[in-house]
């Protein structure tokens, strides 16, 4: 039950794409249900940019996971007939190897000295740790966002180890606003002072904020978002925000008076 | 010739729409031609969020304006025949009274003191400014993006004091997503340092460089995105990306990682 951890590369340095090398690389992951005899029903389940290995509640006191809804028995990942491996990404530092890990070398965090990775490292370290668990064909890997992506190059770089891939909302690519956006958000958290150039106490709550913000805002249309939070009066919504404005300074001051132009109600509500 | 000001609500204050009161308001305003004897011929033009009321060159050695392409003799804005008129917006800071203007009452900068105002309190100042200068009809109002808003409210508050109206890319309300990312903008700039709660000394540069890029991102659909941003292969970009890195810690790290997935790129160039 909870977290399981295994070290990974003890004999040979793991070698990053972009030539770095790690040694050795732990994994953390949990897992639901029973490996069988032949161990041909394990899935390999991939959590998005801020999931844990903790995919599902273990018992019913147990915190709850990101996907309680489709593991268990019964369920869609139903753990009566499948064993489903949740591992925490490579350099996600929640049980996995990551930068806020003890360096062997040096005896302290890797904190901004640790190597820069990609997907395909991410896919290398969850490949690594299925041989140790002696499965050499998985019945499926599944994951959305950035966890589809690991599952599509799972598809790519170990084909003959999967019998079955499902990308859940994610891209062969990143598109150039997607790009654009996650520069944003990673400016938005080293702009923090609180991230002290990676050498942070206290987290970047702040930066984390806005940058939390700025992903939630690109994970919708502009259709959606105005079916879901279409506004009250300009009279109502005036009001509230001059009362709550904690946001006091130009162009602080010019981005609020665009927001609070709502010509069509005044129009509707006043003439 | 360059910025000219304005005193105006000297004898009474100006009431603002939430109620606060200011007196005096400065407006400062550039113009460009001549008004005609029955100042039938004035043009008032209304620049966007970060403008000013320097729309174009008073001579060759000026500095150049934001609109230098359309103001002038033989231009759109005709100067042979027109008098374009074109305020700073009240709350602007350059040349007209914002945050960092003294409040009379105290001696010192209003900062974070300065009430809120709303797109219908700027142009009410535009119309201010008008009657001083013994205009009683305008020939037009044109603005693009926030100026286009007020451009609007001109057409609604004001419609007896204009002759027609050009909103230039600018809606009649702002959109649940652009609320959510003017949020944006205004928490990556309260989250500066340097921003001190509005008592600032630099600017808040990184701040205020992050606002500027989620606007910047806004202003193009997904598809112009792709159109003119698009990537080289992802050997090149993973090379020049790591080596370019100045981003080290996760999510910092997840971010990039996702950024540098491109399978399409890579199936088309290794296999």
């Amino acid at each position: 039950m909870g977290l399981k951890q295994q070290l990974l590369f003890q004999k040979e340095a793991f070698i990053l794409e972009n030539g770095a090398t790690l040694q050795p690389v732990e994994i953390g992951y949990e897992t639901y249900g029973q490996l069988n005899a032949d161990k041909s029903n394990a899935i390999l389940l991939l959590h998005a940019l801020t999931g844990t290995a903790h995919a599902a509640k273990h018992h019913e006191a147990d915190t709850p996971g990101w996907w309680d809804d489709y593991i268990g028995p019964g369920k869609a990942l139903d753990t009566d007939r499948f064993f489903v491996i949740c591992p925490n990404v490579f350099g996600g530092c929640s049980g996995s190897t990551g930068p806020s890990s003890i360096n062997p070398k040096t005896g302290i965090p890797y904190r901004l000295s640790f190597p820069g990775f990609s997907v395909k490292d991410i896919v290398r370290v969850q490949y690594e740790l299925i041989k140790t668990l002696h499965i050499s064909k998985l019945k499926a890997v599944i994951g959305g966002s950035m966890g589809g992506m690991q599952a599509t190059e799972w598809a790519i770089c170990y084909s003959d180890h999967v019998n079955s891939v499902i990308n859940i909302a994610s891209p062969l690519a990143a598109s150039p606003d997607a790009i654009g956006f996650n520069l944003i958000q990673r400016m938005a958290i080293l702009n923090d002072p609180d991230f002290n150039d990676g050498n942070y106490i206290a987290q970047p709550e702040g930066g984390l904020a806005t940058a939390r913000m700025v992903g939630m805002m690109t994970y919708r249309t502009s259709e959606l978002f105005s079916k879901r939070f279409e506004r009250f009066t300009v009279a109502e919504s005036s009001k509230s925000a001059f009362q709550k404005s904690i946001s006091r300074s130009n162009p602080i001051y010019n981005t609020k008076a665009i927001v609070l132009l709502n010509v069509l109600m005044r129009t509707a509500t006043f003439i």
